[in-house]
């Protein structure tokens, strides 16, 4: 390898593919590749992997298409009209267990088995995925820019938004504003809900007419550097009906009760919990339905969950989103939503963006 | 089925099942269960599959947090918490081969495996992919929009494109010309290169800036009502180089040409190999190093080459890309794109934008 980041990362990887007892990975998610060697394709329906040998000897498989990379690492390169998994069967080793990466489509993993039938194919991308899930240096600056740009957008929006706009004007100015700011957009759908279509979690934005009285719930991200961020905030337009301005209170503090708990061992199914067990004290169990967070970094859902049946350990470097909600079908919704980094001591809030109720528009 | 458009659509691909000898088929494509129920969801990483048999009882399989179908097909929920796959793995019959999507990830195929270990796995999307690559009136309708956008918004960006703008300023005009006229946006990332970036046939806009000489490549689709459009046109700033010029109408040429031979009946490869020649002829043959085109509906790239390994042959209904090119490295590119659709008698050409090369600027 060229380059120590990249280095360290593989090095990481080999690691707990030991720890797993694999001889030998096939890391597909092209952003992991990124992530491993600087070699940054969008492959689409292409072949792109890199095979990591717990002996050394990786390889990169590219189409003749893709970026030229000079990355120190064995190249193995194919034309669109060649058998792009022929390549691979030729380089692994069928006696061995290989791991799998997640993300690897059917499209080249069934004839992938049908070239080595004796070989034992497991999941492995757990391997890199657990490295991913925390952050080196390098990878804390751009994530804690990608928030602040996220931060003085949503601020912006709060002060954009009238009584009479629709939800796509408001998300068009976000992602206005997102590129004015110099980043590459947004990171997902931008969604912006009025009212009633807060109550489903994953509304698109439609032209549905912002009016007095409606709750305005922001669910927004950008990229920075490959970088995403992620964040909700919810306001009330023009006036706040107590009922909802009181779950508001109710979800706010669900959010800042898990964000105090975190520290490096905590479970995050126990920082689930306790966001959760305070929206059911409060009568709304039945109206949080989703994880309270998720990973994130190069891609805005990463693998690991802030859930339930999470069997995960908060970690220093570790980066994920608190995000509890409550929705009443039909008539509102509410999510507070934060992006945390695990540090030696506790969590580094990297949103900063004022998450209490207030009025717009 | 409530609606007879997609009864109509799982009906096709149930004759492509039998054709294969496949009694049962998971398709995993969201645009395919898209395609085939009207159920339109963006999973990420969470499952969502549609089981389609031979003697019926079809079964959806959907997150608690996805939209909510009326469509007739049995539903199978599962929640964060629940094994998603363990749902699927008992609605297949193990004794029987399955079909499996391209696109579903080793995330649930390896499990799925694990749990059904005598089960036969094979690809099975082609007999989705070959009854969607055959669009109907319905999705014609959308096809010809998608492109009367395409061609309208090429127009423009000719006349607004001025030397001394960056390529990331004209690829933003673009992608807001396309929002104007009420499109979802971009189909993938918009493609402008001036000057010896347009060698490089996947060449990201940047801050280069135009000057008077260079080409201006521009590869470019948006999605009406979730269908997508694909144009390439190559035009010269204040001047034209006369050797680029005669390169461009080579270009031209070998797209004509190759327009001029489609109808039903035709092989594929034996169109890619007409332009091909073209170009070989005038010396530039190893200067068009891709394949001549591929299908596109619902996603800019589906499955299907025109290029020389295409086993493909010309059926009504197809509508593929056309789009020949000359690649000298350091110095300058041109391809000239085209959509088509194959009709009874030969082809309709979708997009109209003039495709001679001009001086803009």
């Amino acid at each position: 390898m060229k380059n120590p980041i990249h280095e360290n990362r593989i090095n990481r990887i080999l690691e707990e593919m030991k720890k797993r007892g694999l001889k030998q990975l096939l890391v597909s998610d092209p952003k992991s590749i990124g992530y491993l060697t600087d070699v940054w394709n969008e492959p689409y329906e292409r072949m792109f992997a890199l095979l990591l040998k717990a002996d050394g000897g990786h390889k990169l498989f590219l189409n003749r298409l893709f970026n030229v990379p000079d990355t120190g690492i064995q190249e193995e390169w194919y034309s669109d009209s060649d058998d792009s998994v022929e390549l691979v069967a030729q380089s692994v080793d069928p006696q061995s267990a290989i791991g799998i990466d997640k993300e690897w489509t059917a499209r080249f993993l069934i004839p992938l088995m049908e070239k080595c039938p004796t070989m034992k194919i497991v999941l492995g991308s757990d391997c890199v995925d657990d490295v991913r899930a925390c952050k080196d240096e390098e990878e804390k600056k751009l994530m804690r820019k990608a928030s602040r740009i996220n931060d003085e957008t949503v601020e912006k929006a709060a002060s954009f938004v009238k009584a009479g706009m629709t939800e796509k004007e408001v998300a068009a100015y976000i992602n206005r504003t997102y590129r004015e700011a110099g980043s590459n957009g947004p990171s997902f759908t931008t969604i912006v809900s009025f009212g009633a279509n807060a109550a489903d979690p994953h509304h698109e934005p439609d032209d549905t007419v912002l009016k007095k009285g409606d709750c305005v719930l922001i669910d927004m991200g950008c990229v920075w550097k490959r970088y995403c961020s992620d964040m909700t905030r919810t306001y009330f337009c023009g006036k706040a009906d107590p009922e909802y301005a009181s779950i508001h209170d109710l979800v706010r503090s669900a959010n800042e009760k898990a964000e105090s708990m975190i520290k490096p061992g905590v479970k995050l199914s126990s920082i689930d919990a306790a966001a959760r067990d305070l929206i059911t004290a409060a009568g709304y169990g039945e109206n949080f339905n989703h994880r309270l967070g998720h990973f994130i970094g190069l891609t805005d859902h990463e693998k690991g969950d802030v859930g339930a049946s999470s069997d995960l350990v908060a970690k220093e470097g570790m980066i994920f989103s608190i995000e509890p909600g409550v929705y009443l079908p039909g008539r509102f919704g509410v999510r507070v939503e934060d992006l945390i980094l695990v540090t030696s001591t506790g969590c580094e809030v990297l949103n900063q963006a004022d998450k209490h109720w207030k009025i717009v528009g």
